[in-house]
């Protein structure tokens, strides 16, 4: 049962937080490219960071960070992602902590830091230091947009969500924005989120809720299977609710529940914004022994360039998704497999004759769901991808020429 | 030390060897269709099978032929890949194995089948078993290329390699066809490979040494990672060549190079005809702990649709590269390694300033190598692929439109 609504706005839909974004100067294009997430209370902060083994300097410091009983604010700057660039990264990451947290009187640590942008070159701190003042002058209770606007890349439109809840009296608010989708241009590193709540959640608990939700949310997407040195996913909570701390059970899995809506809808956005995309495709794979198993079948479908050329070209190409079920290392028999594109059957254990016309309908639409029923268990998971267009590869392949 | 030299020809170029190729009709083009590879003595066999769990039926068949103590023939169609059909596929494979064997007067599982087409579709099994006499009839020592001509679909051109070496006061040749790249219509099942020697070579180190060699071949190769449900490879050594049987050490290790430079050229030969390619790439892993460390780590560049699209733009993208690493699973130091594209050092712990012009020569050319060095071992790997280009995109998305 749905405990939420929606309401209007971002990361500061929720009471206490305030937002600014503005342009200090990193893009050419003189857009927005600097962002301050703030909280007029001290905050608990959890947050989720890229697998990768490389990772950006902002990451590294904002992993430090999270060891820190409080949280303030999120330091986003776009236009240059501070990765592999050596011990410079480092050194102008805390450059720019340090600098900001002296001008609220607050720790460096009270910071989390995010970058998104060109790989390999090193940052321009000095008009990240100059914008500052200004920054932190035009903090507001609606700055949120201001905010999604200036950590663009190369998104076509900004990504905000929020909503709300009742519990024991009060109303909770979690609002959330991310930038996505950006490799386009050469040595890009891609995705961020920030999340905020006035809801008064102890940081073992929102780490908890945070690491759970992403894992069925952001983590449960795929624009081209490749995982960005800067993937950061940041969350707040002030307590500027009020009432009793979040505690485990109903309290905890009403929040939760909330929290993934937000994070869902961010990161359903992302995958509508991918790259070159012309169509969202939900990849489900239900009748599986464990939740795991149906995960891996899905990425694998998901990430298949021959499934998500089909999709682009409207092709009820049933064959390349059973193949690639198929490789994807799990252990199923396909004489039991049932595969559908909307509701139409098209394999159950061989190659069904259907309707190519009405298989076109289907096709044709913006939002297209594929269920891989392995029918032997109950687990489900999906995975949320977009189509491989020509675009994508003119995109990612055109830059310099 | 190389011990080999080139040779003309194909599967026919080892004594003792015939083959045919004709049109029977599964084609709509009306193209050839129908191969046979024959060994006119009796010869041992081995074979390596797709590991995709969905697999088409006669890889089902050929992989219980295998456990036969002789081999002596190898029968492809092409045009239908006789997979995910049902029940119907194993009966229609037994039944053409079955005629073709009664015309030799042999037994049905002295036969390889190999089928690489459409899936879904069931086969036509009349025209096949139509053409079986005129398929024996027309067998000829020098039929090779009208065998590697009637496995293509999609294919570009025919693929064909052989070499020779002397041992032992003998000369031994090995021979080989492919076909490959032809995921370009709906629904393809794609790579298939027959090489025959006429070296004498016992069943368990025939197979010994083709699942090595294919290892390092035809496993390292990767079009746009997607695992078909029909890949086999044949190998057929009938001893014509005289002398001792190969034993191992010396012998084994000569006839095993020999063999690796066939399925390896039979290999490139598949990635520089990938569908929309217009480049060849090398991806080498170097400074590993292990070899699996390397491949892993090279196969994760060589499947990432974003380096792929950078080589595709001729665009020295050391950063998607370096990513690609990252998410590959592997634990590495990026402050180690070292990114070379060609011989021009572009990445050493950070992005080095490179000559912009050099790169793009290098990157200009059709053969392109990049070299990645953990520098953390001795271990290396090398990965073929080719470039990711809109022409893929439009191949592989637009069949019915």
């Amino acid at each position: 049962m749905k405990t939420f609504h929606y309401i209007a706005g971002g990361v500061t839909a929720p009471q206490g937080f305030l937002a600014s974004g503005l342009a200090c100067g990193l893009k050419k294009s003189g857009k927005p490219d600097l962002a301050l997430v703030y909280s007029e209370h001290v905050a608990t902060g959890a947050a989720v960071f890229t697998t990768n083994k490389v990772k950006a300097a902002p990451v590294l410091i904002s992993q430090e960070h999270l060891d820190h009983p409080h949280t303030r604010a999120v330091l986003i700057n776009s236009a240059n992602a501070n990765a592999c660039v050596g011990p410079q990264g480092r050194r102008d990451a805390i450059t720019i902590a340090t600098a900001a947290a002296a001008l609220f009187g607050i720790e460096p640590d009270a910071f989390f830091l995010g970058s998104t942008g060109v790989i390999g070159v090193p940052l321009p701190v000095e008009p990240i230091l100059s914008a500052l003042p200004t920054l932190k002058t035009e903090l507001a209770p609606n700055g949120g947009t201001a905010a999604a606007r200036a950590i663009m890349t190369t998104d076509t439109y900004t990504k905000e969500w929020a909503v709300a809840y009742n519990y024991d009296g009060r109303e909770i608010r979690i609002g959330g924005m991310a930038k996505g989708s950006g490799m386009i241009q050469p040595q890009m590193a891609t995705m961020l989120a920030v999340v905020t709540t006035d809801a008064p959640v102890p940081k073992p608990l929102l780490q908890q809720a945070l690491s759970s939700v992403v894992g069925r949310t952001f983590n449960r997407i795929t624009i081209d299977g490749d995982t960005s040195t800067n993937d950061s996913v940041f969350l707040l909570a002030n307590g500027a609710a009020g009432g009793e701390p979040v505690k485990e059970g109903p309290a905890l899995e009403a929040f939760t529940q909330a929290l993934e809506e937000v994070c869902r809808q961010l990161a359903w956005m992302i995958v509508k914004d991918g790259e070159g995309a012309t169509k969202f495709i939900s990849v489900q794979v239900t009748g599986a022994r464990s939740e795991e198993e149906a995960e891996t079948a899905a990425r694998a479908v998901a990430n298949s360039p021959l499934v998500k050329t089909a999709f682009y070209g409207e092709d009820a190409n049933w064959g390349r998704i059973l193949a690639a079920v198929g490789y994807s290392g799990i252990d199923f028999s396909p004489a039991k497999t049932e595969i559908r594109l909307g509701d139409l059957l098209v394999y159950a254990g061989q190659g069904l004759a259907f309707d190519e016309t009405v298989a076109k309908s289907i096709l044709q639409a913006k939002e297209v769901t594929t269920e891989i029923n392995l029918n032997q268990g109950e687990a489900a998971a999906t995975i949320w991808t977009c189509d491989l267009s020509q675009e994508y590869v003119r995109i990612n392949g055109s830059y310099r020429s």
